[in-house]
């Protein structure tokens, strides 16, 4: 039975989230305690956008037109189903905090945002059907990296439990979540190249998210400078 | 709210069933007792090749890149996780009844089954999102049409419940679906064009059904004739 | 060098498209004079339905992220070039004809074209990529089977050439077309495998285009006895 | 009728292209002479790797099965043909520098690279068809920009012809390719829509592009650190 290097693994996304935490704006904006509500929302909109895709690519894993054993398949839908809806949430904590959304559906992903959505698409659609576990490896098990700051976005900017939901109801379903996933990894990722692929999607995907933290800001501060933006409409 | 008319559903559905039952040479060889296990094998092995792609085709709808209900879109992930390796009882059955299988993986399916698996792959992809639940409705309702056309099949051949357990586990799951999909039908069949396409998608996957019971007949026929089939191994 | 074995295929053709002739009621029409303008049109306006999907279902051929000999992922796109807006042809006969026609978009497929349609999306996007060769095959090798047939259908209607461009211009171009199906097919199908797939794909995909003029048939059926159908709009 | 505004489009070209060019190690070690044959043969490699991808998700397009003009669609299926094959001259160029190549269908794109071809299957294959048009803008356009680099890279690895057959063969197809997308985005670039969509598919996929060059740049480091690296076969 092929064993699994969970440590390197594990490695590797410390060493990765260290890299977008000492690199990106937002995140400094939070401990200098500089974030701002509209910086917030903008960010929150922009997981609106990937994590609407989530259930969807998820989905196409387990639709794919290849023999893949009975139990992962299964996983995938169920997987798919659990996260269905949740990006409801992120538009439910951006209204909480007191702005107007126009129509969600006219709003577009910035770059970065779509980049790490079509990456999704891609390594779910093809390519060795256990790759998506590497994504979810770690964003069911970001919560220990990013609670902290979390913690400290909310104490900031005082955010109450429906300005949060997002984040409260992940951290608690993602530990069940992160389980299942270890799981999955541990019965089916059953050589080198199973494991070379799952390690590859991780650290793609999580660095394509880091992207996102940086557009973010760059969004923001050209909102802040008046240039046009399709997030205008924080301002008003 | 929309009125679904369920009683022309049924009708329809009714005169279809009867007009399969009147011309398939396959009903036929069961109510003239007939059916041999031959007979029967290609049939069950035709239902393994298209009841293996129904998850992922199913699946395809939750994955739909476009605005769906939630609630749709995880009962499509949820029937897709209910019906995942139910083909494994079809081969089941087959080995049951004393047939030694070769490799399934190149096992390919008869034209008339590949051309039904290919109809449920377009209406999942495109087209009304809706219109998939047409094929649930008559497959999770068809109990009460083919139960005693099976029960003749069973005396006839003599079968044991490891030997139909196929139809014996969907008799039973069947009834809870097809509640599943009547609630489904009445919650997002939401005006004349949902319902027409539901109606459309029912009407032509049943008849592209009926034909896999004829195409079966005329494999078994080649096969009694000693032409070239797949099929050859049952006979040795 | 693998051989392939055109005079079989040629006599499957055959055997296939007599098969067609002797049962099809919309033929029996033709030669016994008994064809109408309407009945013409709902053929023509199906025609267009299916001939609107050719380009796009041979681009996926070409499109597939598999390895393909770049000379016939160049044939797929090139095919798919010379076939684009053939669909046009079909509706202007029908306008020509006399007949005003409401949005075409809003015009669905008959079942049997719908099926047709699906089937080869299906085989073009997934399966052995030299199958769809098959399709092609008969498609641009039917003007010997079908022109006595066209030329009694022109005779009886009267028919001007503007009245019969799509026939017309395919029986010219596809004998050039023909060719390049034969080249392609003597040079990529290298293996039993690929020959079987072949013939599988050419015989089903005639055998579903003779369900076409069956379907076709049944629905004019309909419109004389005044049943709900949306060519109701050729009797104004 | 709308007004294209090509000069915008030519001048965020402009401001993206310095910035990849200022930024870049890879350029800078071609402009400070330190370019090694190895690290261009990564560059091609991963060339060979998205240009691969070119024609299929060209073909995609063209394949939609939306209401597309004619005229566009038979351009993507001409573009699609005319691109096809082409990544094998990148393969010969590495060649000719005097490298045996393992089998390449074992070579993988670098995370950079997988993520341009994710990007552009995903604006191929959904959202607003015409989005591609922004891709091929830059890229039938490059060769202004890149040339004078080109001409230095070539001077300091003392290239012959038959080493850079891959630029080469481009720079001069790729005038008449510029003048058809010009021509293609003049005529179906309809709405500020269909323009926001073009430049933001062209700003995007050049920034990719500009992340391959970093991260052929890291492999490369790698590769002379002695880490693991699929390029090791480079220093055999």
């Amino acid at each position: 039975m092929y064993k699994v290097n969970f440590d390197f693994l594990n490695s590797r996304l410390g060493k990765i989230w260290d890299e977008i935490f000492s690199r990106s704006m937002l995140i400094q904006a939070i401990h200098e305690e500089r974030i701002s509500k509209e910086l917030f929302a903008i960010y929150m909109l922009e997981t609106y956008q990937y994590t609407k895709h989530n259930p969807r690519n998820q989905a196409l894993v387990g639709a794919r037109n290849i023999s893949i054993p009975h139990k992962y398949r299964s996983y995938c839908y169920k997987h798919a189903r659990e996260e269905t809806g949740h990006e409801e949430m992120a538009l439910s904590d951006v209204r909480a905090l007191g702005f107007e959304l126009p129509d969600v559906e006219l709003l577009k992903p910035l770059p970065a945002t779509e980049t790490l959505i079509a990456y999704l698409y891609w390594i779910s659609s093809q390519g060795n059907p256990v790759q998506r576990l590497g994504y979810s490896y770690w964003a069911e098990n970001c919560y220990r990296y990013i609670n902290p700051t979390i913690e400290q976005l909310s104490r900031v900017l005082s955010l109450q439990k429906n300005q949060l939901s997002f984040f409260i109801a992940h951290s608690s379903i993602d530990e069940k979540h992160a389980k299942e996933v270890t799981d999955m990894i541990t019965l089916y990722c059953k050589s080198d190249d199973d494991y070379n692929d799952i390690c590859r999607v991780m650290e793609t995907s999580l660095y394509l998210t880091g992207k996102i933290l940086s557009n973010v800001y760059v969004e923001y501060e050209q909102l802040l400078r008046g240039d046009i933006s399709q997030y205008q409409f924080l301002r008003n």
